[in-house]
């Protein structure tokens, strides 16, 4: 397996930041010339005990930065504005963010009291897929999005070697309608000090799936809907997307490795090329299968950075929060009070749309 | 403790409507004139084997009452149109709802194989608050809100000895905003015939309290913030009101009794009386902590229909997505996909506005 075509740099403020490039040899000799103060963070973790669950209060992320025409801070550097990324031009560019919810160590939060509050531990990384603007993950050519894998892949493994990370999930959200306050392409990464709510849950329901002998239940559903059929959107030979039999959301596809395999780091090269044709293909139904791109989250779900790791089942998962551009699901007491989706769209119509949906972008055909 | 004026009544489809009055000796004898087709729910629940939850498959509920100004449902019946109320004029009325999500009997939902799928059982009510049309739950005179209180109660007893109701839950989605697709003031209760993901979680935590001998998780709370006093919006002789500590929401309160009681029905005359002036003042923080009102939804965290009761502690959260009328939190990859909440509003800071907010309406005093 080669290694990333990957180069460091440190940022004005003492931020890393990584440059992984689509073909080797490329330089990144760039200096970030701006003058910035030192990053804080400030965020701490509080304890609900009445749930059992963190929550991060980042009161300073207000400041961050709002999307303006005027100068958007993941374009490349010019003579006339230093951006976040200094550079002219790269591919996949990955650095600490400037609002971090998350940041340092020393947060090994164990619960305890009743009002119990941490500093808030861990890290917030912004990855950039490219110099382009205008543009998305799903019209990139395939080489960028198997270097977007291979930055993916190689962060999720620094990032767990970390002290004190439980998790680290890759993220994008794509369109502003959905929380995207910058409309450069680009995702993000959290190394969380504890482990958030929904991976814990699918971590319980895998352990209890082994403990009644049924082994990994994520291997159990990739058979199912294999023999099912009626909610796969597409096969390749190593990953197989489908919509979840229980999808909450009205367009939702979890994109399975056909093999049991715990993370993105855990990939063979032919594994991986595999996937940038799949992920693309699959990002691209979103943009094609309604009269405009849908807005999309799109996340992984990898093994936690400790304890058991065999049980995970590498996957992401894309949805959209509407079934149409401009409609969104609203969600209200009975989804944010009491935890429980009411789906009004039929997973199996639809994965037959997703499934005849154009997986070329709408403006045509891309050189892949 | 007196019982609530109640009278009970049929629709023209067969549905069930309950008339709760704020004075005794009302007659409620107007018999809906329209022909309605029987109501179909065919809802069904799916099992998601990977987060050990339940999905509500409903897609008959996208052809439900979208808000008009032609016609309003929740308005009283007038010789011009019939609504869903049969009567000229009313105070609390309750019904099942025309587009149910759960309704009837015979799901008994036990997780199974891995694409289980059964019918939706419960139920599914809407209860409206008055028949005037323009105003909302804060701006009623207290009485309305005692009448609501006891609707509720009955409601909660009613519905929990329902067979296979797990657990009921009374709600209110307020603002047009946050999802509520009727503007005429009114709630909703769900009877769920399994137990919803947070209340499953609050009960988790209450009986991991109990077992390292805590006690009442929920009374320790209650302590704690009544020790930092921080955080309190508002105390009376039985309810107190506060934001907590770990709060996901830009505004959240949430309103305990001070007794450790399961339910609403538990509550004494005088509980509920004082519940009344409490919840409504409450309310009333919503509508002027901001410029305009603020959306908000509420529900009530009851004991569930059976199982462990006595570790439930009965109280309500009120929250708004938004710390501005116009501006909502948007959720997405980390919250909806990793379930892990970020606030940017500190607690106290909320706390401190929702105390100094005024607790009569924008609209001036109203007669108590």
């Amino acid at each position: 397996m080669t290694l990333p075509h990957k180069t460091s740099a440190t940022l004005a403020d003492g931020r890393e930041i990584h440059f992984y490039d689509d073909v080797a040899g490329r330089e990144h000799k760039a200096v970030d010339t701006r003058v910035l103060p030192p990053v804080e963070s400030g965020s701490e973790l509080r304890w609900d005990p009445t749930t059992e669950e963190w929550v991060v209060m980042a009161a300073h992320r207000k400041a961050r930065t709002a999307d303006t025409t005027a100068q958007c801070p993941l374009c490349p550097s010019s003579d006339a504005a230093a951006t976040e990324i200094p550079a002219g031009d790269y591919d996949v560019a990955v650095f600490e963010n400037r609002y971090p919810a998350l940041r340092g160590a020393g947060s090994d939060p164990h619960p305890g009291s009743t009002s119990l509050t941490v500093p808030a531990g861990g890290r917030c990384e912004v990855m950039v897929f490219g110099s382009e603007h205008e543009t998305s993950l799903a019209r990139m050519p395939e080489q960028r999005v198997r270097t977007v894998i291979e930055a993916w892949a190689d962060r999720t493994e620094v990032l767990n070697a970390l002290p004190d990370v439980e998790q680290v999930v890759c993220f994008e959200n794509r369109g502003n309608e959905i929380g995207a306050t910058l409309a450069h392409p680009h995702g993000q990464i959290y190394a969380y000090p504890f482990m958030p709510s929904r991976f814990e849950r699918m971590q319980r329901a895998a352990r209890h799936a082994h403990a009644r002998g049924a082994g990994c239940v994520f291997c159990s559903v990739l058979e199912t809907e294999l023999s099912a059929g009626h909610r796969i959107v597409a096969r390749s030979p190593h990953w197989t997307a489908f919509v979840p039999h229980a999808a909450r959301w009205p367009y939702e596809v979890h994109l399975y490795a056909n093999r049991h395999v715990p993370d993105l780091a855990a990939l063979t090269a032919e594994e991986r090329a595999d996937l940038a044709d799949s992920y693309r293909s699959l990002l691209r139904r979103f943009e094609t299968v309604t009269e405009a791109p849908l807005p999309y989250m799109a996340l992984w779900i990898q093994a936690p950075a400790r304890g058991e790791r065999d049980h995970s089942h590498l996957h992401a998962q894309v949805f959209s929060d509407r079934a149409t551009p401009l409609k969104p699901k609203r969600l209200a007491a009975g989804e944010l009070g009491a935890g429980t989706f009411i789906s009004e769209v039929e997973p199996e119509q639809a994965a037959a749309a997703l499934r005849a949906a154009e997986t070329w972008t709408a403006a045509g055909p891309l050189a892949a």
